[in-house]
């Protein structure tokens, strides 16, 4: 069974390769009668984009879009999404002298193995342009989850070694602020510093970035194996590049005693809320309603502007360097994708708890 | 939709509370002609179980299980696979204290909320006495596994703020050598003294357990959202305290440079393989035959056997103090469930990658 | 994949062979909250058993259940309901002569073709006691439609060439008032004649079943390929010996004019309804309200008491002629499974319904 | 849950509406290396197509479609096939006295209930354009069994009350000797002249495709719910308007008695066959290598040109009369429909048997 499908009850089914002629989706199972921008679809895809700002690729792919069903005149319908972004640049001769060789830390020859060929044009599916039909159905769920008054937003907190310190109380209202959507100005800069040099050397850098999800509603998340964090682990990996998550108190949690971690319950006006949120918003896998929390970390980028060793289909050592234009760090453009794929889980959470309860519905 | 499924080629769906009569559940998809040996089972169940060691629980709690179906003669016959494991230690008493009280970082107040009650006995679903059932379904897929040259084997490599170094270089000889199974007899000794030290003192601690699966197959996981590490990861966060996920260089890998981090491909004998392992043994989401590398992160055990402030259902503020016995460390005893999830995601996508390619087959 | 899994929202996963020690299965996806009367499980229970009458067979297996999870105090808590029936009357022995010869038109050759092996102590997974666990789950099923005040009641429209006229406009009150269980005792009586004569012969017959849903929600069915009808049909032939399934006009149908054929809609006290009923309840895959009315056909049962030809594994000419106790006709007794599967497949819809429009509910 | 995807490892997703830009879908699942002829995707599209002969309708509406992705250079990738198939002819004047009127036996009311509107520029996603994909995809599907020499043909056996007798014995060659597909010009020629008869009256009339599968391999099905022919019948009942669907002997099996009905199995130059074909090729759910053969029935067209009462929205009488152009009898066009789910089915269950039995396969 193969892997192009993502969600149970908000389900998208993805296509496309880089060097194709559009890529795109079909979003089965959004609910009728929900109004739709446009704008916003179209504002979350170029923050994606390359060619964006000076620090990412100069490539011009501006994602212009075209829904082919399932929305009229501006709302929901109830039948299937389905949509499609043109690729413009198709540069098949930038990659030529890859035609053989296996790059080091990609996925050719992973793909020569299981499918027994490979797109040698690009990267085919394993292109990182497949995560604009992301960006795309990730914002028809986030306008179902604004309905709910849901919203998700997440930011780099961290490029190379330079980190944003208490990440989760970062001001949210500052992560276009600037070009690295780091929501601190003073380590935006260094950032955009390291990736500058980097460049220069033709040499690339990894990064983390942090989301927080906020007017949650209790009780999403599906026992024992589909718990709320379960899938947004699982969104959050099968993104590009992706090599680490965690959520509320991580990996640092596990050092911590349990006097210190334990999220202790108070009574708020009636409401009943957490006085810490070491549990990230999520426990038993289930949302408590407190702010959802989580980091997503990303590796550096393979593609790199300086020779390389590697070996050939026929096991023959052979060096490349990579031609064309690469960003020396994705991680700024990844910002609307972590919130795209989290989108998803929680519209799809949304829609799976409907029937946890008895309730007379017809 | 629910979610006491996992996997989709190879299926286990679970059922059981911890104070109900008995645990179990179905594994639909194991192939016919599979030998299975009981022992083997029955190995992985008690490297689970309560009361093993001093480091935990003293509830004597054997885990005796019954095959129902879908084995015959010691064989697999294609049919599903339904065991149950029977629950021989209820003491609903234990809790009664905590019947109206949400505890800390528990899944009171979540289930309460979702479901419109909780289990006031225990933990219900929640409970962790729901990992025995994935245990005998990972050893059902181990042995599948082992069929085809693939070993899974995970060890403690932090308890608390005490870490092994190097963990992926670590002795897979020396795991079962200590109660806290760290394959370094030096930093278990640390790990034990520390774990005893909090159990004096009513607290509790996390940690870390690392995984390496050997003998590989080339080419298993499914671009693009069902990639190998995004199963991997979600079966990881799916299992109980997890807070943390990362394969390969993880989080750490972020921090590197692409030069430092690429794995250069080198031709060993005719078998293409990669002088480092940053990638974790997955490229693109497929495996490349290396071996696969993983960590997962535990949070402190919630239930602490000190007095903690709370609230009730009503939302009034009330104490409590866990009676009963608990572990001060859950992390020891988490090894072989972390083998089991991991045994069930490889024997998964083992299956699903049969049909990737044109082959002749019927 | 294998396929011992039906529903998607509201899930039944079965196990069990007839000869083993048990068989059952688990439910996920029933709602918590749902009052449970174990009596009504044991009535559905009884009237699939064997024994039960003069004209089935005498074997005696009072289907005696456990419930070992997800029920607690009489109502549904949201976790798997997992249950199991004793298999109580193990007689391998009575088999023993067709160990090694294919039985005509069961499923020994094409087993055995597939798993490489077929479990020669009976039917194995193909045994129609496998469907004691459809009458387990679908009587929960039931019960949750009952909460919504929907009814599913079958009855026995023909045995072999004796056929109820006008089936659709039974007395579903006299279904259980005769053995043969069709609502009208004269031709019940034909019926019972027939199926004796034939027992007497040592041969079988099949016969059709007609089912009635009353109490129908609009809405309920999801276009375009999980259609109301076809999830319908395929738990019908999901049945053991089902050849054919027809709904509203069916086969008759086909040879009507449209002008004859077309329901037309009027206005009942602001309701609005059709003054016929050709399409069976469902329009467009969807149900509009009115009774749903289907058919299902059975083959005659292949296990006769009079020697037949056929051959063994080595493809040698051999006869055999059944031992112990068979049915004559079990079209009766499978009145029970039909109405369980009807009910699985519309508790499932309504369940599946609850996100086809957009509606405030956390 | 939507119900837009059909199959499990072989699976397509579909979209659109008759009278969007375009309709589509997503085929996930193919395995690589399959060579695929764009010249018998058009073949099969052509003869769904209105407008392809006197009896049907005049809507010039030539299907081109465009591949988007998942074939290179004539041959499958194993990523997603996406295609898409433009809808050159929109009228949504042809519909416009519909607006508010809920036409008899269609899906105006359904739908209007279900998601809270309709599509009042035709039928939305109930419009049996929605078949093309299907048609598409089927001829992927086709593809790959051709491979295995497999093949999937089908033609009409009855429309209205003219019935082609001993159908399962039809010359196949004959299929497209005219324009109504009946292998037998003298039923056809009474066929074709019923059907102009209704058309000069401004009514419709129904009818039934029968269906063989010939070279099948032996093993395919998946018990106990996901039996062989369930899927098929679940296939064909998801195409817009049929009633029924029976397998072998189907309706007419339900009265024959077991001595007459059992195939017997003999020994044909070492391979095990059947004498007769009651089963229709599938035992226990599982094919046994004979012809698979199955009936589909299909119900009068709703639209007539003809005035009749309804009601409206608002449940006040009103009565209406199809203008445009519409055809008396869709079942000539449905053969390739029916070939086109049959060879979805037949495909999907050849990938899912690969892990039936344990097999040395990485």
């Amino acid at each position: 069974m193969a892997g192009n499908t993502f969600g149970t009850s908000f389900r998208l089914t993805t296509f496309g390769e880089s060097h194709g002629p559009a890529i795109g989706g079909i979003i089965d199972g959004c609910p009728a009668g929900l109004a739709i921008d446009a704008n916003i679809i179209l504002h979350d895809l170029n923050r994606r984009r390359p060619g964006q700002s000076m620090i990412t690729t100069q490539r011009n792919e501006p994602d212009t879009f075209e829904i082919l069903s399932g929305i009229y005149e501006g709302v929901t319908t109830g039948a299937p999404i389905a949509f499609q972004i043109e690729n413009q640049d198709h540069r098949p001769s930038d990659y030529d002298d890859m035609k053989t060789a296996y790059r080091p830390s990609h996925a050719d020859f992973t793909y020569d193995q299981k499918f027994g060929h490979r797109d040698h044009r690009g990267s085919g599916r394993a292109s990182a342009r497949e995560t604009a039909a992301r960006v795309f159905a990730g914002s028809i769920a986030r306008q179902l989850l604004n309905y709910y008054g849901i919203t998700v937003q997440a930011f780099v907190s961290a490029v190379g070694p330079i980190k944003l310190k208490n990440d989760y109380d970062a001001d949210l209202t500052k992560i276009e602020s600037n070009i690295v959507r780091c929501p601190d100005d003073a380590v935006a800069n260094e950032m955009i510093a390291y990736i500058e040099k980097l460049k220069k050397e033709g040499d690339t850098t990894g990064g983390v970035i942090s989301c927080i999800i906020k007017g949650m509603l209790v009780g999403l998340g599906e026992p024992v194996f589909d718990k709320l964090h379960a899938d947004l682990g699982k969104a959050m990996l099968s993104i590009n590049a992706v090599h680490g998550f965690e959520y509320g108190s991580g990996f640092a949690g596990s050092a911590m005693t349990g006097s210190e971690h334990n999220d202790v319950f108070k009574n708020e006006n009636g409401k009943i809320v957490t006085t810490t949120n070491n549990s990230g918003g999520i426990q038993g896998g289930i949302s408590n309603g407190m702010d959802i929390a989580f980091r997503t970390a990303f590796k550096p980028v393979s593609t790199l502007m300086k020779e390389q060793e590697t070996v050939n289909k026929e096991g023959q050592k052979v060096s490349l360097k990579a031609g064309g234009r690469h960003d020396a760090c994705v991680v700024p453009r990844a910002v609307p994708i972590v919130e795209a794929m989290a989108a998803l889980v929680i519209a799809d959470h949304l829609l799976r708890d409907r029937n946890s309860k008895l309730v007379y519905q017809s």
